[in-house]
């Protein structure tokens, strides 16, 4: 446990580092807008995604707690990712970081085959990655805000507690993520897959996030250690990072559980599942 | 608001009415296993699209909350539905109602084209299906289950409200759900579709469980109901579906919140996501 105090910092508004050249390479008009902010998880995935199919986009760096009308037309609730089709006339949206990863993987299996999923013509691979990913959204995702979020010192242990514990529920028999690392079996040409875009936003934040606030470590597994950092050092994964000092900022208030920090931290203190 | 008293009728372990019918024509060994529980809607989803997919399967009704061994192998936490994947040496498994949905919807566009999503060359359409089954399980279900497992009056006023406003918050824009049905929209055919699969069982319940226990009525909506009477009298939803007094014996737990009715009360009321 370390003891720290609210510093008032604010969340950013702008990518920093790496992301920051990945932004800069997609001002121009495309089909697909991305609605994103920089320190949100759930947006990253999408950007990770967008970055390995090689599918042409457009970031537009939004702050989703001013919720600007334009990201309102592409999400009803203001929450971001938000995902604008320019190529419709009016042009259609779509929201949830889920159904954007399913959406844009899809349109490219059609146009180049290029894929975060295994073959179509090995639909039990592809359901194992599903497997999994809904553990990641319902399991790891939640237990890292309500670590992130724990205030006295038995909720912090119990949090770390019960973060690890999902960590290491991750995968099944054999091929349980500390064994073999999370995405490692996911494609077996050993590229990045869903499974790794869907957690790895949140153990990335895990390294500085919940290092810095509230002492974390990851459970030991060599193999796992080694897909972690194999996972961060990818390009495709890298150029949507920003720099420490970002994430450290935009995430005290959840540190600190300020009142109304955000949708997503609201849904944690209230017992209910995330929006 | 209804009073009524526990009597305590415990649930049942096998199908009555239709549902028992269509048990009867599925105990012969096939490639794929359900293990079902008769009042279980997450299996019913899965059962309504062996269904309508047409594809060869055995059921096997199991009691969830006895776990017996060959449900632990194919489900690691005992929870229904579970499929054993029978052409494997050994048998292979999955769990998670949302993933055998995808699974058995992949394998029949493969091999026979049926399926209950709109076709692949229309990516944005299944997307909109994807964002509609994202709210039912995010939104829909859970309060299905915080509004039949509130006990004082203010609650379950609080909690039919809040079960209006997730169904009224299904669809978007023009396709609201009370303006033209959930599941219409799915499949341009108008037959039934991922959708109607998703949230028909809930639904079903709604109109016993939740009309007994809660005097609950729908909202109002002339193609709402129209949808739903034609979803219900659909040949493979209602032959799914037992008859009345299975559902109303093996809510009664919920309806009362009995000390550990089940993993998913359990999870409703500790402020957890449904496991």
């Amino acid at each position: 446990m370390t003891s720290k105090t609210d510093s008032g910092k604010v969340y950013r508004n702008e990518c920093t580092g790496d992301a920051l050249e990945t932004v800069s390479k997609h001002t121009e008009e495309q089909d697909l807008t991305l609605f994103g902010s920089c320190f949100c998880p759930f947006v990253q995935r999408v950007w990770v995604a967008f970055e390995h199919l090689k599918i042409p986009y457009k970031v537009h760096e939004v702050d989703p707690y001013k919720k600007p009308q334009d990201l309102l037309e592409v999400s009803p609730k203001g929450l971001v990712p938000g995902l604008r089709l320019n190529n419709f006339s009016p042009p259609k949206a779509l929201n949830e970081s889920t159904v954007i990863l399913e959406y844009i993987n899809d349109l490219s299996e059609t146009n180049t085959g290029r894929s975060l999923l295994p073959p179509a013509s090995n639909p039990y691979a592809r359901a194992l990655v599903r497997l999994q990913c809904d553990h990641i959204n319902r399991s790891v995702v939640p237990a890292f805000y309500r670590y992130l979020q724990a205030q006295d010192q038995a909720a912090q242990i119990k949090g770390g507690q019960e973060f690890h514990e999902s960590i290491k529920a991750s995968g099944s028999g054999e091929r349980k993520a500390l064994a073999i690392g999370l995405g490692l079996w996911v494609n077996e040409n050993e590229d990045i897959g869903l499974t790794d875009v869907m957690i790895g936003p949140w153990f990335y934040r895990a390294t500085n996030v919940l290092k810095h606030y509230r002492g974390f470590v990851f459970p030991e597994g060599e193999k796992f250690n080694k897909w972690l950092n194999k996972l961060f050092a990818h390009p495709d994964f890298k150029g949507t990072c920003s720099t420490e000092d970002l994430y450290l900022d935009s995430y005290e208030r959840y540190a600190f559980n300020r009142p109304n920090t955000s949708q997503v931290a609201n849904a944690v203190n209230s017992g209910r599942g995330l929006p």
